[in-house]
């Protein structure tokens, strides 16, 4: 079982609105909008991405600290831990 | 006429793209595909979002100058400027 | 004569109170400081590096409006501004 | 004890470093140097910033693993996620 299986539903809805906004970029560039004002939603839609793998960094976090807890592989923890500063370090060069 | 016009197409491909990009994040999240891997599309998308930024800015910031150039509004040129580096200030808080 | 000698003295204090941060960090991290508040020190330094970059940002595009303006040189400033795209790009990725 | 003391040496190597190019920026702002070499150079400087920040998350978020692991305070290391999570948000703000 993954450990952001919980809160599913609200990651599908906060997604789906990134989908959204997506397409309403599209919309500004085809109608022209100003560039400046496409910039901005732009960054609304960076911000709400990054929300979104802030909480699934922290679920996979608590996952392996629950996982460390059960004491039966350590060492499984101590990989996952890993794998997730390599992914922080990605998204800090997005 | 806006800046980025030109390569309209262009961009309606690109954000057509990051679209289904997105999309394919909400099939992962729903399938509970393993989250580092979710990170990981998540910081593609930033990527690519940063590039068409990037590519807006340049036209933008061509057109300013091409407008201070035509010398009839050297004054509207600097707020343009002013916009672009708010808008730049804000992209790398996002 | 470059574009961001004016509030060059600005930027130089700016510049020691940054150099100070950094120090400030070393004395953290020599005095075994909780880590969690180290971490929120480095966001304060890239966020005053962020603003300096900006500021200077800010002013180059300037001076290649007011080149353009000029009249004498309209295609070395269309250099000057994918110069400064790329930096931004570069920004975005550190 | 704290999770970095065991790479002190070099972490306090790496921010000495930092430090120098911080020092080198204001050489550059006070000599004129022209403006893009110095948003290189800002950009330089924060990824060395942030590389050093995922070397301590990386340490800390290893140690609320061992501290579950030990099992005498798992509820103390869920806290130690959630400053870990909260830390990484703004460094990605920043």
């Amino acid at each position: 079982m993954r450990g952001y299986t919980k809160d599913k539903d609200d990651y599908l809805k906060r997604l789906r609105r990134i989908e959204g906004q997506v397409r309403g970029i599209q919309r500004m560039v085809d109608e022209d909008v100003y560039c400046i004002d496409i910039l901005t939603q732009i960054s609304a839609v960076n911000k709400a991405l990054h929300s979104v793998a802030i909480g699934l960094l922290d679920e996979h976090v608590r996952h392996c600290v629950a996982n460390a807890a059960s004491a039966d592989n350590p060492e499984g923890a101590d990989d996952m831990v890993h794998e997730a500063t390599d992914a922080i370090a990605r998204l800090l060069r997005s």
